[in-house]
């Protein structure tokens, strides 16, 4: 996290933890369930161990874009409180995908800790704790956004986005199986396609989608706007490619696999481009492969084809377009919070 | 399906398939994901194999209740068409808790073929291909009904619907653990409040308010009706537990495991009610285990403590309770819907 300008970042992340607590107790109880002890210490054992152990990134930025959206007045607390609540069900969101994510990828370990799946209590029950994450997601939008105006919009907004999400997440694995019988599949525009997605429009678009919506915006009117979020949200998927391979695991709090599980990766795509013939037979041979050998292999030949340098280039290049894109934006605030997200991504080691 | 009285109920069928191919075919062109032809062609299979098998109750349901509620008025074809979508996203709301149910309880067969995740190309695919089910539904209420004035309490009608049904699988998923350390927690209200939430929300609160909210009645009035449906819905569930124990595989389509399971089934609960100590331990020993002789040893005990006779008494004397509840109230045309539904699973066979 960038500290903000007035350097109330650490203010700002220890009021969204104390929305937290409340949501959680709402949540706990919800009058439309009725709670046994056992399954009330269940959910809110599942709730710490998910929700609020990542970067934050995403739910903060409903706060700071909000507020620049509001050029420079004064929140309300209650302008505040729902902001953060709107920022938590983005985070409730990511909470429920990630959940899912790791049984079907039979990750290990997240945020630094094991898979909320591989405790030995939990197991496939995890499923299920996924769907309840997102059902909490419309709990909270019922009890504080029911009789707002935008209620129905910002209803539309997570139901679409879930959607696109999900189609990003079949298109990634159905991929998968397809690149087993023949990597040449993997192209620019297929991973292009996956990442926008699974990826870019719950991180990037949604948060500011929902500060739009709070301060009274039609977001018909931001279609532009969608459209650097969506480019910026392709950008730092292709870090997370690079990172899962080339980053720190004890900085990104988690061990890269996409070698061994064949996935479209930036990083293979350019590898194959850039392959000669002995060399594609090489990621023929060993790209997804649990061996760690294999794995080696592949990094090899990621460093032999200068994928390290291609990656800056590639950096470079997406900042300066996605700025240039932003300056050309009509509204001082919005290319504000359109800067202030970019700030918070170039050049992230985790 | 019981007829209807003028004899229709074979067109009706077929009207709600033919709605089922509009749907479809609207869905696998939904403009907010950009489809390849391989993605289309898996959601299309995956469609097709999970939502038009069942029986299809509850989502015909909707329709008879619609029809009854309108007292004999004919129904305009765009209020059939209505009528059918809506009961469509019950059916696949039922397909999505289906899919996500069998991989966590390892199930084998499900409507009398294999369970989607164990075809050898799905396998934990399936737990996404569950969440683009459920995402559908709010794609079909947004594409046909976010111009009627009842848009945002269908919405909230089946989130909260969705909410109590992940509950009440989650109580059922931690209580299978307690038991697992101690069969004594098996008792009647534990039992019912798994089923209720599990059960009966879905199944029979959800088609009668779909079709009154359609009606354009205000849901807050037909709180004596909801609990009705409820009680029904507990009454339905015991016949699951009952048939997956006593029924025909053939005819109800799965091959029963809430004993190997470990399952707190209304059958162990009155067993272990009726049983002695002797009994007691022969339960003890053993339920829940994956052994087709201790499951026989259960059976048998099962037979000595009659747990038959008992089911077909709980059968009648739940019969006469409802029909004195339905006939209490007010509205003729709403003891039609409720008497149409208990008509539907009264001694039903599957």
């Amino acid at each position: 996290m960038a500290e903000s300008a007035n350097g109330k970042a650490g203010d700002l992340r220890s009021t969204f933890l104390r929305v937290y607590s409340d949501l959680k107790s709402e949540l706990l109880h919800d009058p439309a369930f009725d709670f046994t002890e056992d399954s009330r210490e269940w959910v809110e054992r599942m709730l710490d161990y998910n929700v609020p152990k990542g970067k934050l990134n995403r739910g903060l930025s409903v706060v700071d874009s909000y507020k620049l959206l509001k050029e420079g007045k004064e929140l309300s607390e209650e302008e505040i409180f729902l902001a953060c609540a709107l920022g938590w069900c983005i985070e409730w969101l990511q909470a429920y995908f990630l959940v899912l994510d790791d049984i079907m990828d039979n990750s290990h370990t997240r945020r630094g800790q094991l898979c909320w799946f591989r405790l030995p209590k939990v197991g496939l029950i995890a499923a299920n704790d996924g769907i309840i994450l997102r059902n909490h997601i419309f709990r909270i939008l019922k009890n504080h956004f029911k009789e707002r105006p935008y209620y129905v919009e910002l209803m539309d907004l997570f139901n679409e986005v879930e959607f696109q999400t999900a189609s990003g997440q079949m298109l990634d694995l159905i991929t998968t199986i397809e690149g087993e019988k023949d990597l040449a599949k993997y192209k620019l525009p297929v991973h292009r396609r996956i990442v926008e997605y699974k990826t870019a429009y719950y991180s990037f678009y949604l948060p500011v989608a929902c500060a739009l919506l709070m301060s009274g915006e039609n977001l018909d009117n931001f279609v532009a706007v969608k459209d650097i979020l969506v480019q910026m949200g392709i950008y730092f998927q292709v870090q997370d490619d690079y990172l899962d391979c080339f980053g720190d695991p004890d900085v990104i709090g988690k061990i890269g696999t996409d070698i061994e599980d064949f996935k479209c990766s930036w990083l293979v795509v350019q590898a194959l481009e850039r392959a000669d013939e002995n060399q594609k037979k090489i990621l023929n041979e060993n790209y997804g492969k649990l061996d760690a050998d294999c794995v080696s292999k592949v990094k090899a030949l990621y460093k032999d084809l200068n994928l390290e340098a291609a990656f800056f280039e590639y950096e470079s290049k997406s900042y300066e377009q996605l700025i240039s894109a932003i300056e050309a934006q009509p509204s001082v605030a919005v290319q504000e919070v359109l800067k202030s997200f970019l700030g918070k991504i170039y050049k992230r080691k985790k």
